[in-house]
């Protein structure tokens, strides 16, 4: 069976403007995907009758579904009935029961009978209506000449029931029920092009499929399969990313929801050991990273933000003639700071970040991005240094991810406890 | 003059599945209505050439402008420029000065070059490039027969500079400065509903407009004109600000993009007061968001993030009857702390927050979103009781807003220096 495409039209001026963010398309492609459909575009249309229109005959002319969302209430603006109908050459007639219950409906709630109501009641004739229990305005579910419409109410309470009921259903039945299923391999310590280049006799693969994602400091690899089922689809996956564990090694830290900070605090605590931080240029984003992750005091012991040489030398232990020889951001300070913070909160692992994330050259000269990172374990400190680019935020995000991926390689060059 | 056209085209199958929520075009649609320029629909498509090639050109046969979003990376599954170049009917060129810089930036980095990166270089004939100072790929601005296509780079710290730099100088200038221009108040310490109550008489108005949106533990008012100018504009907007005010008082911290954390440190820095934190809960998140403002360690000093209870007594002077006779979640722990930290780093306040951010009920049985923080000062200790509702991280960004507002609130009642 040729594979079912689809796309989806959002209709609306105030999601077409930005002014509220259309998270109803966003489920609807993600549907269209576990169904086993493939979504090939979506499109954001204005409540502009002429748009609408032929927003929905050119999606016709290419896909074999169309799923409308919004414009069914009852106002003027609510004009994808009548678009849909144009869109196939349909008349719009009336559903007299539907008007029945309309009525019924405001006079149970005394609300008064507005004419414009009765718009709700009308179809394109190829439709059939969809019941919605929860508002006034039903669904359509539209067949004509091999292909189908669906259109579906936009407040949520109306939307998700009709999506994941009717629809669903409906799609998963013409699918034959295949499925669309993702894993998302997460990297680190290596840049997109080089992974990319690595990874490159994998990447030509049909089912799984194999595609990066740069994101701040860090690499998703996502595996995509298409199969009857998730476990069949799984089942794909696996020998895939094995082939990819085998080419990268450690560098892949965790799958799908994982975080950096969440995967190193894991390998600190399958190795019962604790860390503490030592935080300048941060100045606390790294803290913040570990206790963003539920259970993370068993390993997280806590640190000092250090924004200011008298704190440096007084809660973490830097001395005076570092600060003043060799300046906050450099390669000493990050050390005593790493070293200090260790032997002050009695940590297994010491961390420290120190830099001039800008916007200006600092008072000690140091250029903006420049960042200097200790890492102190009984073993020693190592302290690297870096030069981060972009804004202030940027800086400070890529330094506090830069700390995790150098705190993780210390922690599994560790051997496991027995 | 006609009014000029535009629609805007995401290219990703990462935003087309749904896997991230598409903010630029968001973004994008907001500066096009700012600009009086008519967007009037939005596309999304996956990484493939021929789709993006005849979204890209069904869209110039119909409006004058179409900016694109994304697909300019170094990898295969980059192909905006490619696909830009064939709707406009161009060939690809190579643009030497950016090979060259390209290759250089990788060396500076001792980043292996990979062929694959110097698709960056390329660009559409009729394309000039547009400067990316946070990026490797240049955007691109090309006119031709009357049309004009722009193409921005996806992440957010190359998008954002570009679109609000570059982008909108053209698109202000070229439609003939017809403005929507917004301006954005932001409230803290108030209810959403209780602010729309007390400003009810102000809603009516037409031009300018004014519009609640609640967000995490404040409230922004966005005050909108439309106008033949941006200072016309605020010529409208002013009195409408004033009259806000004059009901709002104190809780309008700030305008615009003013963050509350950057509102307090002007506060403090106006009367020359410094602080100093001692997290627990929050974990650092606090101090992030104080660093995050430039210029901030003129009043921030640093701080103790004391994720232990052997932390809290060493580096604040906790003592450990208080955390054994109360327990590290309660007011005598919060004052201990806020006290300590204003002692051991000399600030003129101390701010400390403890609390419960689940998910689980903690060993002293406190339950989860319960947060004590305390505000100390030259005249005493105040500590604030809450029970913030929600996840782990809305607890703990509840819990770091709240400490933001208690803190503006004590800095306000401080005389401003002679």
């Amino acid at each position: 069976m040729a594979e079912l495409t689809a796309e989806i039209v959002s209709v609306g001026t105030e999601l077409l403007l930005g002014q509220i963010l259309d998270t109803h398309a966003v489920t609807m492609a993600k549907l269209l995907a576990e169904c086993g459909i493939s979504c090939q575009r979506r499109h954001t249309v204005g409540d502009n009758l002429g748009r609408v229109v032929s927003t929905i005959r050119d999606a016709l002319a290419r896909v074999d579904i169309v799923v409308t969302i919004g414009g069914l209430g009852p106002t003027e603006d609510d004009l994808t009935r009548q678009a849909i109908a144009e869109a196939l050459g349909d008349r719009l007639v009336l559903e007299p029961a539907v008007l029945e219950r309309l009525k019924k409906y405001f006079a149970m709630r005394n609300v008064p009978w507005v004419v414009s109501n009765g718009n709700q009641a009308m179809r394109p004739e190829s439709a059939t209506l969809i019941d919605n229990p929860n508002g006034t305005a039903p669904g359509l579910f539209c067949e004509k000449d091999g292909k189908v419409v669906f259109a579906l109410p936009g407040p949520r309470s109306e939307f998700n029931p009709m999506a994941q009921g009717f629809v669903r259903d409906y799609l998963a039945k013409r699918s034959g029920s295949k499925v669309i299923h993702s894993r998302i391999l997460r990297v680190c310590g290596i840049g997109e092009s080089a992974i990319e280049d690595s990874i490159k006799e994998l990447t030509h693969a049909h089912n799984p499929t194999i595609a990066p994602y740069a994101k701040t400091g860090e690499v998703h690899l996502r595996l995509t399969a298409r199969a009857a089922s998730v476990v069949e689809a799984d089942r794909l996956i696996d020998p895939l990313e094995a082939a990819v564990r085998a080419i990268l090694g450690d560098a892949v830290y965790g799958i799908d929801e994982t975080t950096l900070e969440a995967a190193t605090l894991g390998e600190l605590l399958k190795r019962k050991l604790t860390i503490a931080v030592a935080e300048s240029m941060t100045g606390g984003m790294l803290g913040q990273r570990f206790t963003s992750v539920a259970g993370s005091s068993a390993a997280f012991l806590g640190g000092v933000i250090c924004y200011s040489e008298p704190v440096k030398q007084a809660l973490v232990g830097v001395r005076a003639e570092t600060l003043s020889a060799y300046g906050p951001v450099s390669m000493e300070s990050a050390r005593e700071m790493a070293v200090g913070i260790r032997e002050r909160i009695g940590s297994d692992f010491g961390v420290s970040v120190t830099g001039n994330a800008g916007p200006e050259v600092d008072r000690g000269a140091k250029p903006v991005g420049l960042t200097f990172i200790g890492i102190a374990g009984s073993d020693g400190c190592r302290v690297l240094e870096n030069r981060f680019r972009g804004g202030r935020e940027e800086i400070r995000n890529r330094a506090s991810q830069a700390a995790l991926v150098a705190l993780r390689e210390a922690v599994l060059a560790k051997p496991m406890p027995r």
